[in-house]
């Protein structure tokens, strides 16, 4: 049996991300789980939501560029600190030790996360309340300890996975089947 | 030790909705993974990244109005069924029990899927090769059973969680700490 439960957004959990920006000459890092993927393809953009009166935002404006960070259930204490505590306020930026690549010094990696993507500013989709910043994936580089033959291994990444409803960070389970091959099953039953 | 690895999106595991839409006078049905969050407020807005190739665009672009069903894990072959199969060549909609709200005829729900959500067009972002439907959640239903006082039970949705690297649906795992929280500990040690 069903009930209405309002206007309820129910699209989570999301992937818990830390954007690192470049603000006032100081490196700033965000969390940030409304993200999304916008296509698949090169190039290959993505989104996050982040809210105007957040700090960082003017850093990604004026640079155009900003990094994305995917931290570990090691680094929950330190992910979650990075969205509790502002900019404005607080200087984040020697929290965990960082690294720039050459040409994007504006968008600071945090090296302890796994993976990390730098990202230039493709477009900005302005809601009322929010900044939609569209990133432009530029390079992606992972920890080798979470590759498997060049590919990322989600389960060594261990990801944390936001849940607005219960106000908790999840972790990942297991596998449970194979995309684009779990509903031939089906298809082959359909044929007879 | 850190690897480049491309432009690699690294952007997963994302949530596996099924977009419900009426194309031609029929129920359809997409499985999208390419899923975002845009904002946290009211109006609610959710994109979702569909391939100009897909059958779906169609209905969602005339109708203006769709519904995002979140399948359990027990829905797993249904779900990528959905998946891949084209609307174009077959018709999808009596694999699962279907229903459809007073006025939101075009939005055809799985009631199945223990989460269903109706969305008007908000907006449609322009890429190269896909269509972002942004959606604003008009009305959220959930059943019963993954309910707990009105809120969302995400365990209890048992939500399939999409990765590309892997190209496989994983589960959600336990919960790890708690949002706006966990951080609190770091917060008062950099205040001593």
């Amino acid at each position: 049996m069903k009930q209405q439960i309002g206007k309820t957004n129910a699209l989570y959990p999301s992937l818990t991300t830390i954007l690192g920006t470049m603000v006032k000459g100081r490196p700033n890092f965000i969390t940030i789980a409304h993200v999304g993927i916008m296509n698949h393809g090169d190039p290959q953009y993505l989104s996050f939501g982040v809210s105007k009166t957040h700090f960082s935002n003017q850093g990604i404006l004026e640079n155009k560029v900003f990094s994305v960070n995917i931290p570990s259930r090691d680094l929950v204490t330190e992910t979650d600190y990075f969205g509790i505590m502002t900019g404005k306020t607080t200087d984040k930026s020697s929290v965990l030790e960082t690294s720039v690549m050459d040409g994007y010094e504006a968008a600071p990696l945090l090296k302890r996360c796994p993976v990390n993507m730098i990202c230039k500013l493709a477009r900005t989709i302005d809601f009322e309340t929010h900044d939609i910043f569209i990133g432009e994936i530029v390079a992606t580089y992972a920890d080798e300890a979470v590759l498997a033959d060049t590919k990322i291994d989600i389960a060594k990444v261990d990801p944390l996975l936001f849940d607005m409803s219960s106000l908790k960070y999840w972790s990942l389970g297991q596998p449970v089947a194979g995309a684009w091959n779990a509903g031939k099953a089906l298809k082959k039953k359909q044929n007879e």
